[in-house]
């Protein structure tokens, strides 16, 4: 065995989990491709689960990057006034949010993404003076113990230790088959006075559940969504912490259905090239913190604003959203065409360059997880999501090159005719 | 007005405070000193709230940095095993955990301190199958919501918008007052059947107490908390995000008191460079997680590891304990002999280089404000802390040279004194 | 202003309320006929809530009580042997729990019924190891901080000063009409590995909610209930406080199902004579209390044993549920002849007797508020219940003469048509 | 083995307990003594556990309620108004309120003493718009999930199952020792900003903890406790449930302090006869309810109002407070004078007619249980309460007569020279 591999085996906690499914010591690493120690190539269609959709170690940002560096730029500022930051609040607002007519605060939090979502929820709360949250159920919105009440896999609420309150959940738009309206049964309970759901302060959606298993809210879902929150005085927060920055196609997840959200997080791709960044946008009237009313020693990460900064022009110069629609179509395409008819029970799910393919309706409820590590064994990084872990999750870097998305959907496709024996 | 400054005030959250007390745009940084945008120098003892023992901008460490992301190493690949992260182990493990005996597994957490304090509570209930934790009155865990309910200031608290659960708080060495004794009293609600404190899972203790107004544990206190945890099956776990990582003078705050808590939470200057890294140390056999049961994006940030690995051989190669007991050392001289005589209501107390002197028996409760606004205009960044924020706090790169350390501290005592008319 | 009204008014809490509706001194009162102070004569319909199912001062009961206090035999003992306890148990079990095959212990809770929905709750999650209860929409359980969880009205709820946790509602049968399936419902959630809704220790439910506006669940519905619980090792709890007691023509309010529920609890009538009793059955092996786990100084109400023990007597010599079977029948053949033509948007529901005349779809929303206003100045005590209260609910004494069950019904034909001006 | 006890045994819960410590069926009582089914004679020192303080079946109420009873008044009325209800506040307030100038609303809640205490919790809650409410460590306030919160003893909370949250312990005086000064600790946390502690709403005190093992508060405590609360804006709530009416030598417990609680929960003895009732007296500018906000089923127990009316009669005639002083003085000079000396361990703590013997100091910590046993064997039924339930209480009618006391008390001496070998 590798000598790093022994190393973080006997050392490193119980908890790792990627390892397991990827047993290789990884060193290189550039746009969609990765390499292990040995000198083996991989096709990521995993993209650090959202936060790479720039690719790896992207030459643009990486030049500011180091740049930066040299330089000996501050580093580290908390929320002390930088250049820095004020290059990218300044890019932000002009490239991403005055086109879309957007009037968001920028509140940088603690560089995660589920501490973006502790934020939006005690915002919310503060600015309703209500306890209970909406949520839906297929949810993942962090790990922290605000956010975890809002997370619905189960294996995750088992860790909590303690009861998760104050968080009502409800299907998802399809969550509970095409004759059950969501919808209709979140304005029921508001309006029934003896629905015992008290009130809630706000709902967060995310318009693509990823964990979820890839589950795409239509827009007429949003649209009405968003209706019934400004009818009843309630707050719709966008977690785009993973559909964000381009993923479905679009800057913001929500924009194809053309609803405003008052808080929107974001985190992962925002930091450009890995870096840990995250950030709660504002409705202006409902920015009412104190000062340092929640806050974190890496609320500001100097050398993440960089290479945000650097992204955002890189995704509007590149026309980053364009590309994702055109091979979010040519992966569309080739399920179609040479993953599904291979089987029946095979479907497909998804937007722009996220795609759930869903073997859920197998009798080998194992069958998704054999999948994944056949594609590993073919040279190809997926992970799976979803209900018993049954969707296979494509999630590659936003600027692949189209020979390796075919490449790495090559592997799919072999690994399934493999499994099954065709 | 700086244009920057014009851009991050008319679009950041209202939530930003460090920026409302220092006032300017920071470009430069190197070892303890700061450069704003107008080319003025400060001296730092704020030190990124302890994420800068090893100084802004170290230079062995940016060399290493630098030359990682130039290789196109992998920057972003969360628990999977990197070459960056087995080093980090292996450096950690030789120079760090072997030399003192510890034997602890390692868990990376998402890269903020509030993190790792939320992934040692989930593990500390889930050991026990016990809900309730014990706190000390005064001190400061994290803003997110598992760890908020461990923070005791009543503006964070106010901030959550949802009771704050299955914590009870217990005073602080000498916090009320060295006729009350702390742990005589945890030991009497824990004997007692009648206290209506629930058994706790788990004790979290700062050794030296920072936000809460620079409190000093007591070797003695130290001690017998442990022994009390022992004998009655409760977990210690060592808070070390701010005084770990050589604070104090040794490389764990608590090794000063000889005991070995059960788990470990570091952040901060772990990271080595300012970026954002965090840390749990798990007792071997606690180790008890499923795979993935607490996760995160950026639970593994390939550049911090990098970073980090560097920063503890330059701690030890630069016998950075011995400085901070020298300059420690200094730093309690100069505030005895210079300051302190300036107004017998002053007092001191700190240990290594962190350092809290005391207003709070001043008759004007905004004297400790007025002090640190008077060092910014001469040049010094310090902040407050404690009981009414009236600690001034003594946190300077553990890399300063002993002339900047000295100017900061003539700028202290120059100020105290123009305030105080002599 | 009597006498009486005045002290009474200047000196009882706003918190009172039936007065308000029957703003008269009530003094006398024979089976289902109250008298005021004046000696005008009311129809009672209302029957203390279900708590007086024998009628007012049964005289075969009184009898027994007053010969028990006059004989000096112990009247207060909490939970010691007495011989009242044990003749009302044997009698209990001879006439009850015996010729239904039903195998529960007796747990004599607090005299007040949401003290034993609080036992019931307290055992089922001891039982089950686990904190999550399912309730359902339109439920009333008590106003205690355990019950009042379970309880879904928006006022009680918002009395409680602190979140309701650890329960999940789910809709009653056609609670959101008739295409919505709620157990579908629940097999979803229940086995959705991502639905965030924890799995519950139990299900309680009112087999025909009363407060929730007389809403009476199918057969089928109930024996579906019992199997998904028992197929998902979940407990079911009847609450038959209102609805037992004979209420719907059979002594438990389950029985028309064939169900057996792990646990029931049973309060107001069991009293037989309006006396403070409460009482939990508890499926034998659930029965693992410690001594006095659950206590309280009233859990042993001697003269209410006395009072029990012959109602139960009576029920089963004058065959009540017989009575009640032919008296529904009449209640309802009269309001579907005389009073559902009156108006094509009135609706029935109920059974046995109790019986719900619903006027929701009535514009003006106060118009049932009116009918009950109009119902006592014509001599009858009713009240309302459900949703918007739009429900006038018939609940008389099991035992009324059908004259005076005519002459209530003919009230409320009557002020109905006056409102109707017709 | 008699009829009724097998009976009961092979039928009652396990949850039953003082069965176990007194294993006989009781058919009479009168005033201070009952009789088992064999004749035998007991001395009662429990006295209900304070609910008969008028004696067993207390001839001159008896016929009064025999008499309503006879005369078909209404028996059941909930919260319309009645004679019975009209009556006894009458006299309630004549007797009792307006001669010791305070200004209750009173307040009729379900029939069991938690729920007054579940009232006064919504309303101080409700009142303050704060959550959090002080109870002092020893606290016994019921077993309904919300008093049960504010209940100490680690059996009882155990057995909720859920956390129980919202409550804040703080020792009861002396409870830590004499150099622990409780309410310098009270005050030092509501005055630290860094305590963790939320402001209470509330605190809820027995100014002699009965189940914590029989603490008198002094009255110096008392008064500075009402201090520290009207100068913070906090609610003080005197649960008098088993030390009012008359127990410690005045109406209400609290008389000795001059202090005026701002709400007072009364239930036991206040039904004067065993009956189960309940009471909440509200300072008038706090009973802010809504109508039915907090309701139940048997709020209004007519035989209880009339049973109760005759008790504050008898209470004034008979001079009961004077009666109590009188053998309160007996019960002191005799357990100083003839057990006290028997060991020098044996402390002795108590008021008025509620004193407790405490065994904690000796080596063998079931003595007290042995003492019990050995007491009942010789025709004196007693029970313990306290830390390791090491004290035995002494907890007479008020109306024993002083042969019926001293024949007890020479029954507990002569057990423990039993037990001691002498």
């Amino acid at each position: 065995m590798s000598e790093y591999k022994k190393i973080i085996e006997e050392n490193e906690s119980q908890v790792r989990s990627y390892c397991r499914k990827y047993p290789v010591v990884f060193t290189g690493a550039k746009n969609s491709t990765i390499w292990d120690e040995d000198g083996n190539e991989y096709i990521d269609f995993l993209a650090g689960c959202g936060a790479l959709n720039y690719g790896h170690n992207n030459g643009e940002i990486k030049s500011e990057v180091i740049d930066y560096l040299l330089k000996d730029n501050i580093t580290h500022a908390m929320d002390m006034y930088t250049e820095a930051k004020g290059k990218f609040i300044e890019t932000f607002k002009k490239l991403i949010l005055d086109p879309r007519e957007l009037n968001y605060k920028l509140m940088f939090c603690g560089s995660t993404g589920t501490n973006a979502v502790e934020a939006a929820l005690k915002l919310c709360r503060k600015n309703k003076k209500r306890s209970n949250i909406i949520a839906f159920m297929g949810a993942f919105h962090g790990m922290t113990l605000g956010s975890l009440a809002l997370t619905t896999d189960k294996t995750s609420r088992d860790g909590a230790g303690v009861s998760l309150d104050n968080v009502t959940f409800i299907p998802y738009e399809n969550g509970l088959g095409e004759k059950f309206d969501s919808l209709d049964y979140f304005e029921a309970i508001l309006n029934d006075d003896h629905s015992g759901i008290e009130k809630p302060a706000a709902v967060f959606i995310e318009t693509v559940q990823a964990e979820g298993g890839i589950n795409v809210a239509s827009v007429e879902f949003l649209k009405r969504l968003e209706k019934i929150c400004h009818e009843n005085d309630i707050l719709l927060v966008a977690d785009d912490i993973q559909v964000g920055c381009s993923r479905t196609g679009t800057f913001f997840s929500f924009e194809r259905a053309g609803i405003k959200p008052d808080m929107v997080t974001l985190s992962k791709s925002i930091g450009g090239y890995g870096f840990p960044m995250s950030l709660l946008l504002i409705r202006d009237d409902l920015d009412i913190w104190k000062p340092a009313e929640h806050n974190g020693t890496f609320r500001g990460n100097q050398i993440a604003f960089v290479a945000a900064r650097k992204a955002i022009e890189y995704n509007v110069e590149h026309d980053v959203n364009g590309q994702v629609v055109a091979k979010g179509a040519l992966v569309k395409e080739y399920v179609e065409k040479e993953i599904m008819p291979l089987d029946e029970k095979i479907s497909l799910r998804g937007i722009g360059l996220i795609w759930g393919i869903d073997f859920g309706k197998f009798e080998d409820k194992d069958f998704s997880h054999k999948v994944a590590d056949k594609c590993f064994e073919k040279g190809l990084i997926i992970e799976r999501a979803g209900r018993g872990d049954c969707v296979l999750k494509i999630l590659p870097p936003l600027t692949i090159f189209e020979h390796d998305l075919f490449k790495g959907l090559d592997i799919i496709r072999d690994s399934i005719e493999e499994l099954l024996g065709r």
